[in-house]
């Protein structure tokens, strides 16, 4: 017997419900059911974002929105604020700089989340940026963003968007779009939507529509306003995957219906499960300072191979977890507890924290992750 | 009892054993499981493509795989030859501007296919010319381009490379990339691969690979370098949608089974009965001259609504067909007979198309089409 546990960023699990509407008959992208799901889901994601901005639908993995996202709110050589705080920040610089903007980079120790005055400072002194690239929840590190913040300071600036990656923050943490005055807000399907891969979405508001106006970067595929004249007539320039979009539809039917206040509260409640799991394991985790409520990112104690971590969660276990990234690799495991994750997936994956290190020689005492993470677990959610 | 036929040129139907494949748990991209499918599926992709260069697997739609092949091969400022025979010919030109190449059209009437004489001629007039874009088969039309001669022309210039849009064509009509010198080549999932959307394929040959090095137009999620350099690893920059490798696994293991020279022969007879059955109905193709084997585009006769046919076919019928899109709108209807199609798919198509015409007022002898059809799908497939 093969039971699997899917605990990595991405892709993470889908519940059995959503995965058997993909097995249903190849919908047309022209026929009336398939138009009545697209009606439904344009309805149901600004629901998700928090908006009332229409949510742009690709066909893509959540890079392609972020290249979308520099695409259509940019003119070669303007220059962008990048927050650099970990893999995904680099990749925002990455395709910056593949378009040539000009990159001016905040880096942070990877782990740490911006300090907004830094922003701030940055907008002040250099009046010529017109964007700012941030992740909502930097998928690399663990660590949260306070893009809250972040949407306070650039609201002042009448010729500068805030451009948010929501991917491993959407669905799991609040991510108000229009309350928070975020310009761009973008996410791929295989996070915390319970669905898998190969959707992507992105957001704009108002003031990001009119810079995509005037923006003059190449685009055609990701080209975000063509897409969005044809989705409101819910219709699509480009052959959408048809059965994904129907599921898509049942995602968030089961989002709808939990309430995004009580999504957010369960996120909250399995990741503070998971970290006082880990602290009572005499573990510390990499974002201490803003942990993000989608994933925990926890330091391989030392004298521990960290490569050996999730090959171990695998072979014992058939637990995918995923390790470090570039800078990080061998040094952190990451555990991720967003979209169809409960109480039970949260005891799962720390007991078999447990039952890993302890093979790996790393001493505890049993049952103590576990019983941290019962406590916070027993807690009413309200 | 709703028993639905898809017959549109894109989604096209999908196995039953198939699209379970869909409804099996996620895999994450990393794991053993993941990777040895994607091992299989990249062998598979050469099988079908029948190159021995890495087929590059996007998630995108068709239409991401062409701008991926424009991004990829040109530098701003480059000069183009686009064959504009139909709506995705102009799709190359539209691409093509939003990033500054200079197109050079070769306009035909809708319907028609080049003549190579005619690339030469333009080739031989214009040596700027860097890029020939062509349909193997022009989804909006039905017309195949002769791309084996465009590829013995394009051949003779050492700077200039042909790019075929395989959309409706690749694993319906016989396109050896390699034996035809064709510099690149692509495709989307739902055509002949019975696949839903939501991947997109192409391949380069060694002279394509060599300006994609020199090329300087931007591109970052559909730089298929960096993509070659993780599928030669077995891995991928972004997250695939795993579900739809591991069906596309599925399909190569159908198509390989039932051998591509038998597949052709299978859409070659399917698309012969199809057109003899509209011809027996006194029905006249859009292209007569250079019928694709993927899809035949009937005229509507004279009197008839054309937008009525589509409509009637489902509300009568269940079954999806389409008309005519842009300057062919309302004046033809299009029957695709490629993928997972048989003989009684055809009589299905065929008969549908007598009641509709039938209760629009055409005049025709109730089964002239199905009689014309069966005499061809009678004939030993060798």
């Amino acid at each position: 017997m093969l039971k699997r546990y899917l605990f990595a960023p991405g892709p993470t699990a889908v519940p059995p419900e959503i995965l058997l509407e993909l097995a249903k008959p190849v919908l047309h992208h022209r026929e009336a059911q398939f138009i009545e799901a697209l009606t439904e889901v344009r309805d149901g994601l600004k629901y998700l974002f928090q908006t009332s901005s229409e949510v742009i639908i690709l066909s893509a993995s959540g890079t392609g929105a972020m290249e979308a996202a520099v695409a259509n709110l940019l003119s070669a050589g303007e220059r962008a604020l990048v927050v650099a705080g970990g893999k995904f920040g680099e990749r925002w610089a990455e395709i910056c700089q593949a378009y040539h903007i000009e990159v001016i980079r905040l880096d942070l120790p990877w782990g740490a989340a911006v300090n907004p005055a830094d922003v701030q400072a940055t907008l002040e002194r250099d009046p010529a940026i017109r964007a700012v690239f941030v992740q909502a929840c930097e998928t690399s590190t663990g660590a949260a963003h306070d893009v809250r913040a972040l949407g306070e300071i650039v609201k002042a600036y009448p010729d500068t968007v805030l451009v948010v990656d929501g991917v491993s923050a959407l669905g799991a943490m609040d991510l108000p779009m229009d309350a928070w005055g975020l310009d761009a807000v973008l996410v791929g399907s295989q996070k915390a939507m319970m669905l898998p891969p190969g959707l992507a979405f992105i957001a704009l508001s108002e003031k990001a529509w009119q810079r995509a106006a005037q923006a003059t970067l190449p685009r055609y595929y990701f080209d975000l306003q063509k897409i969005r004249k044809d989705l409101e007539q819910n219709d699509h320039p480009y052959t959408l995957p048809t059965p994904l979009v129907v599921a898509l539809g049942e995602a968030l039917r089961w989002i709808r219906a939990e309430g995004l206040a009580q999504v957010f509260k369960r996120h909250r409640r399995l990741a503070e499960a998971t970290r006082a799991a880990m602290r009572a394991l005499g573990l510390s985790l990499l974002a201490e300072e803003a942990p993000s409520d989608s994933l925990t990112v926890v330091r391989v104690p030392e004298g521990i191979e960290g490569a050996r971590i999730p090959k171990l969660f695998w072979d014992h276990f058939h637990i995918t977890i995923v390790g470090g990234q570039d800078q990080l690799r061998g040094k952190v495991f990451r555990l991720a507890h967003m979209g169809y994750v409960d109480t039970f997936d949260v005891l799962t994956m720390v007991s078999a924290v447990e039952f890993v290190l302890e093979r790996l020689g790393y001493p505890l005492q049993w049952g103590a992750g576990v019983r941290a993470a019962q406590e916070v677990l027993a807690r009413p959610l309200d």
